[in-house]
């Protein structure tokens, strides 16, 4: 998606050269004008899959799945990173370790909110190593429903979690890919 | 706004007498057609105030901000409850206690996101004891930024957080404000 490339090359920042903060658009502020070019790419490449509800974790995906949600006219789930007290026992449950927080998450989806008849498309910002997405997908299989496929708005390649999810058969679309980045040469994108 | 109190009526569960729960369509899985009602809602509630940015917290205000911020046609930014290694220390900062899960969060906005030019409403989806908004009110103050107000889903007036900052010359618009509720009467509004 060349507007994704062309705000990340202008917003974005390497910090170390390892750390890439879009915090301008993405995942602090959102720009949602721009949020709704990323909500209509996510409709055009899933469209006629039957998608009826977007699946995400808090806290930065809630965005992005809210505004996808409205092209796709149907309901949005986020998944919950810290077993409130409210939350109840009927519930399905993943663990996925955040690197950027350095913990465990256990993650969790009431079981009203997800079951059989459902057929999701999971979307988040960053796919990374891919743990938060393996718990997703693990939590999408576990209620019986159909997974479409996964939304990634970036996609850092060089860590592998698209890769290895792909090889299970996962369809990920991912609106820009990086390839590799550091200090020296930037963000290079696939 | 009565369609927001029928969808209470008929979607929400009281646990306990004392817990209300509406995760159906406001805080696990989000009804985005009815999210545009309360967006629209609270855009004829502050249109004209000049606003140009939506401010709240993470998690459960996020979907409501992003779909709020579509009807001011202006960005949203959310406060943050982690401090993750990668935000930075060039940020705002306030405490809120957190009752659902009892304990303190330090609370950030990145100083790049919000300034004296800004002119800020608030939008969550709870007002209980006020702490979460007492915290972002704070932040705004620490900006610069002028507040127009703060926009509500669900008051629990008996908490008094409400009454509270009105007092302090807040202006808070709630969609459904709760009066009381216990096992015997049920959801009791104002």
């Amino acid at each position: 998606m060349d507007s994704l490339i062309e705000k990340i090359r202008s917003e974005g920042r390497l910090l170390d050269g390892s750390i890439l903060k879009v915090d301008s658009f993405l995942n602090h502020q959102i720009d949602i004008g721009f949020m709704k070019e990323i909500g209509a790419e996510f409709y055009r490449l899933y469209r006629g899959c039957g998608v009826n509800k977007i699946l995400t974790i808090e806290a930065s995906g809630i965005g992005i799945a809210c505004i996808t949600a409205q092209f796709f006219d149907c309901n949005m789930v986020f998944a919950k990173k810290s077993k409130s007290a409210n939350l109840g026992d009927d519930v399905y449950t993943s663990v996925a370790h955040s690197y950027t927080y350095n913990r465990d998450n256990v993650i969790t989806v009431s079981k009203r909110y997800l079951s059989k008849g459902d057929n999701v498309l999971i979307v988040d910002d960053f796919l990374a190593r891919g743990a938060a997405l393996t718990a997703l997908i693990d939590i999408v299989n576990l209620s019986g429903a159909s997974l479409s496929g996964v939304g990634i708005v970036i996609e850092k390649a060089f860590q592998g979690g698209g890769d290895m999810l792909r090889r299970q058969g996962v369809r990920i679309e991912s609106l820009a890919t990086i390839e590799r980045m550091n200090a020296e040469e930037g963000i290079v994108f696939a």
